[in-house]
């Protein structure tokens, strides 16, 4: 049998049963004690003397379910044939399909669809380009691009395994916020020919959204496809992380009694996410941000080996602190952590200054687990959907590219992110702020709503919009 | 007003009308005696004293269109908005859309599709980077690649211009074989450049379907990606051109009552489809294809300025025959054209041989209208929709491409061109044959059906099927 990875909690096993019928009492009672729950049985197939299966179980964990299957291979004329949990199910054959928005139902429509008629669209295009905005795919795509170098928590796991992550975001994109996503999965690393590669690709596309690019090469891909090209170009570990997070310290500094113009903020990881993070807190008005990783407090002066540091020393931490993560924390208003597991500890918290703000948000393991300082923390948020204040970015880059989209904007400016992140905030009425609830759920509607309000106007007033949409004429 | 290209016969013209009411009689009339015909009013707003309504009318041509919005304009208190036509309709905001397979309905969904449970489907594929075929769109995905520098009959005519053609392809593959298909414009004419960037995009797809690339390049671009891609590199304009026209002709010789090994063929116009039509007559058994170019007849020893006819000629016209087009046509079987219009006259067709067989297939214009042969061939036939017997790559393209993703070709075999053609004439059996009826209607649903059948058995029998379907094992 084959055995696919498991830990969902609803698995699937397909049985193989010889003989008429199988002796149901005896699997259910072996399942059971095995502890797994049989949901539902389904006939796939019967004939010749042997029928086919899918015996849908719960189960708590993959130990119970390698016993369950392991034990109904041992009762005589019962082969499995293999177990699938849910999962791997939702991902056969893909996540994403392209579908043609009307159905070629005779001669004519086929004749205007595509050849002969089809030319008159091309020839009107090649006379005005622009006009690929509105009779292409080109107003409402993006291509979602990765080279596979730094998935999830998962590293430099290559180009195909990047695209189950590529298709679900392409899903998101489609249900949140109606905007056309799809996966371009590279199969490099290099940075010229990435840059070229999506250069080259870019005609039918109206935004370009860059995912899990590994630092430094992420920062300088972005910033010279956002030189070199016409359409918005957004890596989302980026901006996405740092739009979502200064969304939630709008509202825990409510909580907190505090202005955004008087707090210290640490941010712990200068990657891509805390390079970002620092740069619209800046623009936000904080005036002291520490950042900090392995080499301790970054300070101007010092050359770090990583160049990025070097830059990002050169325009943070004004007062020129230095030392460890624990020196950062003495005194500070806000932690924001985007490193690894475990990092802090309740003593470096309790070394903060009154009402502290902990955004831990590691992946998997945030950097201390929010029970550890529920009590002594104003307000905790962190990147996992298991504990409150979930920092997602699911909750900006749908919504930000159905603003790009919709006024044709050149770029996503530093003014429409943080438009973006008071858009989300906003969502968070008095009512319902509290020490749980900065951030709104990414199943609230309201969220791409507001966020392409805001946005929009913020692109109109900086000039990057190519066209008004009739509501802001 | 702005004025779109006119042409179909169906126009919507958008009247913003001041007052009240309409004098839609003094209207009607006036459209009505330039020649069109209101097929319907819909109101779009009515307020602050104005109305928008869209006037649907049936012309004869853009003449009568642009009387008619000149007329209209003359009229008191009516204003032409715009005037678009059902092409251009169709066309907003492109033909395809980007579209989950499933709904995310809640936080279970959302972490088996997205993080952080979609990482274990990653991991699968990191660990046998082939489950890609069965766990991501690879499994069911074609990119249809163009660099837009041979559309249709209007030449270099670049990416953006391109895409409507490409998008219209999309649609053709999913509605015709079920196959999710991509549209991929590049930004570029350079070989090298063309080459390596789809070699960077491929892990997403099962296939690559170039399109409309100009010739010669587009024979080293489809060599070098057959070379060094394991997935289908088929590039339409040669190769479906070729497929289907072999069909045709498998049916058009049974009319002629002559057999594949026996006959002369004059091809005419030896660029790329010309090149793919040859070598497909050739494995199917022809002796004698005669290649006449701008040069005459193509003769082995001579040097042409295109190094791709110089190869061709070493491999055809077996006796050596030389001359203009009407002394390759003396005494010959079937004439196959993919040159320009007009380039052939009656009295060529009555040098052929009895019962001669013409395809003039030059787009828009063919070489010989079938009127002009009717009587004295014994089938014509041609790439427009407007006459009998259109070799119309859609008959191929959806089919092959939906046996080869099924299989998961590594490549799409001479031996598959072949069976292809096969199946298609296979779905002319002997009672629907007849002079006007030597291929199916692109319509006919039995086509890709029994292209799948065919073509699947040919790539196991060659050993390029990766995966034998289950109903071939």
């Amino acid at each position: 049998m084959r055995h696919q990875e498991l830990g969902g909690k609803s698995i699937i096993i397909r049985l193989e049963i010889g003989g008429d019928r199988m002796n149901f009492g005896l699997v259910a009672n072996m399942v059971s004690n095995l502890g797994g729950d049989i949901i539902a049985i389904d006939t796939i197939h019967i004939g010749n003397g042997i029928s086919i299966r899918d015996m849908t179980v719960n189960v708590v964990d993959a130990t119970a379910i390698r016993s369950i299957t392991e034990a109904i291979e041992k009762i005589p004329g019962i082969r499995v044939v293999n177990t699938s949990d849910r999962t791997f199910l939702l991902h056969l054959g893909g996540k994403i399909e392209v579908t043609p928005k009307v159905t070629i139902q005779n001669r004519d429509d086929l004749s205007r669809v595509y050849t002969p008629d089809v030319a008159r669209v091309c020839e009107a295009i090649r006379e005005d380009p622009d006009k690929a905005f509105s009779l292409t795919i080109k107003r409402n795509t993006v291509a979602v691009i990765s080279d596979g170098s730094a998935v999830l928590g998962l590293g430099n796991i290559g180009s195909r395994a990047a695209m189950p992550v590529m298709e679900g975001k392409a899903m998101l994109f489609k249900q949140f916020a109606g905007v056309d996503a799809f996966p371009i999965c590279l199969d490099t690393t290099d940075t010229e020919e990435i840059i070229r590669t999506i250069k080259l690709i870019a005609p039918a596309f109206g935004g370009i959204n860059l995912e899990d690019i590994s630092s430094p090469r992420c920062f300088e891909i972005e910033e010279r496809l956002r030189a070199e090209l016409d359409i918005p170009v957004f890596h989302d570990d980026q901006h996405g992380t740092a739009v979502v997070a200064y969304a939630g310290l709008i509202n825990a500094l409510k909580i907190a009694g505090k202005a955004i113009t008087d707090v210290t903020v640490v941010v712990c990881g200068i990657g891509a996410a805390g390079v970002a993070i620092t740069n619209i807190l800046l623009s936000a008005g904080v005036k002291e941000v520490i950042g900090v990783d392995r080499e301790g407090i970054l300070v101007e002066g010092e050359t770090y080996s990583n160049p990025v540091k070097t830059k990002y020393a050169s325009y943070t931490n004004p007062l020129k602190r230095s030392g460890t993560l624990r020196d950062a924390l003495q005194g500070a208003d806000v932690f924001i952590g985007v490193s690894g597991g475990k990092l802090l500890n309740r003593q470096d918290v309790l070394g903060m200054a009154p009402n502290p703000i902990v955004f831990a948000m590691a992946n998997p393991e945030p950097e201390i687990l929010p029970a550890d300082i529920d009590d002594i923390a104003a307000v905790v948020a962190t990147g996992r959907s298991d504990y409150p204040n979930q920092i997602n970015n699911v909750l900006c880059f749908p919504g930000i590219f159905r603003a790009a989209l919709d006024c044709r904007a050149l770029a996503i400016t530093e003014e429409m992110k943080l438009a973006a992140s008071e858009a989300i905030a906003s969502v968070i009425t008095e009512d319902k702020l509290g020490k749980y609830d900065i951030v709104p759920s990414v199943f609230d509607q309201s969220v791409v709503e507001r966020l392409r309000d805001r946005v929009i106007r913020a692109a109109i007033a900086g000039g990057v919009a190519r066209r008004i949409p009739k509501e802001y004429r």
